[in-house]
């Protein structure tokens, strides 16, 4: 797998870096959704992790990597939002400024995160453009680094320990459900599981209005969107070079999910594991509840599942107006 | 010890009799919230445990504990609702019909969980008095074996094993807090911890307006009120004879806690840890937040606090309304 921008020793490398820093998540079961979804299933709690997200592990791994004179400028980033948090609660570990440029739609707790942590917040409009735009900015003007959220192997090196420590908590699990956005995420969780155990089935789950991960597999080819609608404001941004090789040769399929059955699965979390989980952090448990996967037959033998709760950062009342619609 | 109803040879024997049974609830951490409190927190996430409350652990372990001619009557109780759907759920793996005794005034999601269970609701008024004379009566008429809430050696046998598990995840805990009502979580954890190590504190954290262990411990005897009011549905109740001299001797003192208090430290899990809790579980939280204890000279040195987060079935929509009060 040496081709690719992460490997197995990047991802061991970064687990070496990142764990006094991260917490090592507890991982969920629920027998009655067991019951639901007719497999068993074992939650990785990432909401848990430091600033609510899975994100934490990639930057921690990214800011820590840098040398000492890379460090001192700084870090820069965009994102909407858990990328930013982390990067910032990271950037104050280290003792270094992070620049933060954040679309004015991101929702209002992910914007208190990294303020929280400390991050330098620098408003752009919500197009990737404006968001690139703005960030090479601050880059010529600061000298800092620029920490992509996604298409970075540093990053995908970092988010890949998940899987070490998954299959560690639950050595039986034969598939892992993973969301899917930019890739960073899925990419270093297949790399690290399939080189641990290439029988294991990597399924990403996807929004049906951001579904450009299911369009760019069957197309060979990255596809963007003009435009994207999901509740799942963290799952709208595209594959990159570096990511999409990974998920073309490694990722087995794409569930496309419903937004209502998104928001099911939040109330289920919320309901029965009492774990509060955004949009994106629950389309993995969606995935698995949805006919779509559960009537298709080439997933049928898919008995222990790994899902990824990658986030929590979701405000009350937005849940709470979700749930009554 | 032996004096009390429960020892650290009877909460052994239950971590034995209930371990394939129960989930080991995780130990989740925040810096966030150490800073906010100056100690280092490690909160025992019960709310995760079956049924929602770590009302499980006694359950299961009295159900398990009946031989199987007492069993096959079935088990009786009364309870606002934790304690009804564990013990559901505990005659349920053992296949034994559980009767459950329920004031019309429980919290939905509760009465939901007892029947999602299989336990067979009976209603009564909302008065302890009633509980208990609708409960005989169902004892009479089915021989089922009455299995009291909390004062009931095999109840805080099962409570206590959250001790031996928490002091395995966290070994430098020098103090626990944990919520009390009728005492048998903070008897069966009080026994279990003192017994590992005597010079753990036991703080107990109480609502205002349901004072009864403050008052308890003031008079030197149970002390029950005519009548309670806090957000806190599940600490209404009073001590009893049994659990009366473990509390009187092993806790080392009450920290009363305002219902506005509970209702911060409910959304500071929400938002911060992404974990769910009831008023009940997160009062503890509330209580090492509070003035009360934070300017107590007494309590100064406690450095690595367990905190128990006992329970979170609650609906959301309450949750909802009472953060917006």
């Amino acid at each position: 797998m040496e081709k690719y921008a992460a490997n197995i020793s990047s991802i061991r490398e970064a687990q070496a870096r990142i764990k006094s820093l991260a917490h090592t998540t507890p991982v969920l079961s629920s027998e009655s959704l067991n019951a639901m979804s007719g497999r068993q299933l074992y939650f990785k709690c990432e909401c848990f992790q430091k600033g609510g997200a899975f994100k934490f592990r990639g930057a921690c791994n990214a800011v820590f990597s840098l040398d000492d004179n890379d460090a001192a400028k700084g870090v820069v980033t965009h994102s909407s939002g858990n990328h930013a948090a982390a990067l910032s609660l990271a950037a104050k570990l280290r003792g270094i400024p992070a620049y933060i440029v954040i679309p004015k739609n991101a929702p209002q707790c992910k914007v208190d995160n990294v303020m929280r942590y400390g991050g330098q917040v620098i408003w752009c409009e919500a197009s990737l453009q404006s968001r690139q735009e703005v960030a090479n900015k601050v880059v010529k003007e600061t000298g800092g680094i620029l920490i992509h959220p996604y298409n970075d192997g540093r990053i995908m090196s970092g988010q890949g320990t998940i899987s070490l420590e998954l299959l560690e908590q639950a050595p039986l699990i034969d598939t892992i459900i993973v969301p899917i956005s930019g890739g960073g995420l899925i990419s270093g969780v297949a790399l690290a599981a399939k080189s641990i155990n290439p029988a294991i089935r990597i399924l990403a789950a996807e929004p049906r209005g951001a579904n450009d991960t299911a369009q760019s597999k069957a197309a060979g080819r990255i596809i963007t969107l003009p435009e994207t609608e999901t509740i799942a404001d963290g799952l709208r941004a595209f594959l990159g070079d570096k990511t999409w090789p990974v998920v073309r040769d490694l990722v087995d399929d794409v569930i496309v999910v419903e937004d209502n059955e998104t928001v099911e699965a939040m109330k289920l979390a919320f309901e029965i594991l009492k774990v509060v989980l955004e949009p994106s952090g629950a389309i993995g448990l969606a995935a698995v509840l949805s006919d779509t996967f559960k009537k298709n037959p080439a997933w049928k033998d898919c008995r222990n599942i790994g899902i990824i709760f990658s986030g929590g950062n979701v405000d009350l009342g937005i849940l709470w107006d979700s749930f009554r619609k």
